[in-house]
């Protein structure tokens, strides 16, 4: 929605209250709630984040895709779906639903509930749950001078292929990082620039950059900017062996930031 | 969307698995998850469910009503709101956040979550949590022979009037008729006829009516068929003392059918 949106986002988390201890609600991927609950909600629009000519399979899986990617980033396994879908009378109801079915078997998240009305404008929301299975939530915030930064593939791939149509979320990945000892983590889903700034800013720190793996096709500029990889970024102690690649490290100095820092924005909670 | 809807929901619904044992899944009015956790979700849409021209603050605060009463109805309490907006860039988003934000209040289930995106209609996603509290969900299924159906108040005064501007779920009634020991209930949102119409065709049973509370202005066809009340509906084995209105009872002849038999239904979870 452009800049506008981050002024709106601000006056409007103003209106809602803080969460207790041990809970985290609007600001992460996902909340936090008691029993390690975790909860995310996501709405994908036709003409804004996909075109009106979408194959609806494809938009049903990405509408799930997108939701399972923020408890993925939280280090959790999702476990159900709601799905409310406002559509116009001539989309192909039996494709999207098809599509949100398939996302919802890959990722074992059965659909739960939800709704179905009409609308002028195609909009698909989805909330999933999840579970840390135990574990600690891994936030954006927590991540520490030296910690290493890794991202788990290489970025800009979608920017540069005019983005993917079926999305994968990198459940296991987030799952195998937290187990590790993540201090924090964030899906890539805004562009490396902006999701790698969301950390920075909640964990009060600056980052070095080394190198940043590029994917087949892109350029460096889509890898920082071009968002919808749905790659996983984490930062853990250094000397921990992890299945993903290094980019550079945490240092104390918050005025070190990544190079093209305006990326784009649309989610606050 | 009119009759057409029916067959999408049964076309859609044999896509989705069934759920495990204790746990319910599609429809009711909430799904019914591991240790006793509600969850339902609900869109409205501009031109559909309010008009272009309403009150932004009633908006928000209609788009939490009718969430809270789908957890009312299933004898729980809400605990938690996430919420997505599909917004046209004129809509007065402060007014509506400040409606979503006092019904989060007046009902305690803030709002942990959410997305906030462009769209050119106007659709406001909310997801409701709740708990049953250690007690059983209250299902549509369950009402036996010989139960005594109540309403939680007088019916049809949302059409007779306009429908209301700010719809008042009856949470604490219907945690009261679940301690009683309420076999089924329901919210009457959809009118009388075709909410009842759900019990008995869930309990597999047919009711006899002997008079049904009309509110003041309306008609009996508005309290059959009208809609929009968020009264509750449940059953109860006789001899039960409640703070509810009696308007007949459940018998084993399933072709003993209410009048009016023809409301409208947009839900399937």
């Amino acid at each position: 929605m452009g800049s506008g949106e981050f002024a709106a986002i601000d006056r409007i988390r103003s209106l809602f209250p803080d969460p207790p201890p041990g809970q985290v609600w609007i600001g992460d991927d996902a909340a936090v709630l008691e029993g390690g609950l975790l909860v995310a909600a996501d709405a994908i629009v036709a003409g804004v984040h996909f075109k009106y000519e979408a194959d609806p399979v494809d938009v049903g899986w990405r509408a799930v895709a997108v939701n399972v990617s923020d408890i993925a980033a939280m280090g959790g396994r999702p476990t159900a779906l709601l799905v409310t879908v406002a559509a116009p009378s001539h989309v192909d109801l039996d494709g999207l639903y098809r599509g949100i079915a398939a996302a919802a078997q890959k990722y074992s998240c059965p659909v739960v509930g939800g709704d179905l009305t009409n609308s002028e404008t195609l909009v698909v929301s989805v909330t999933v749950l999840g579970t840390t299975d135990g574990r600690h939530a891994v936030l954006r915030a927590g991540a520490a001078p030296g910690d290493i930064v890794y991202v788990t593939g290489p970025l800009g791939g979608a920017a540069a292929s005019g983005y993917h149509l079926r999305p994968e979320p990198r459940v296991a990945e987030g799952i195998e990082s937290a187990i590790k000892g993540a201090t924090s983590m964030i899906d890539v889903s805004d562009g490396l620039a902006a999701d790698l700034g969301h950390v920075l800013d909640a964990s009060r720190v600056g980052v070095v950059i080394d190198t940043v793996p590029v994917a087949d096709g892109a350029t460096d500029e889509h890898a920082w900017t071009g968002g919808e990889d749905y790659e996983l970024l984490f930062t853990i102690r250094p000397g921990v062996k992890v299945d993903a690649l290094p980019i550079g490290h945490i240092v104390e100095d918050r005025d070190k930031r990544p190079p093209y820092a305006h990326g784009w924005e649309h989610t606050f909670g």
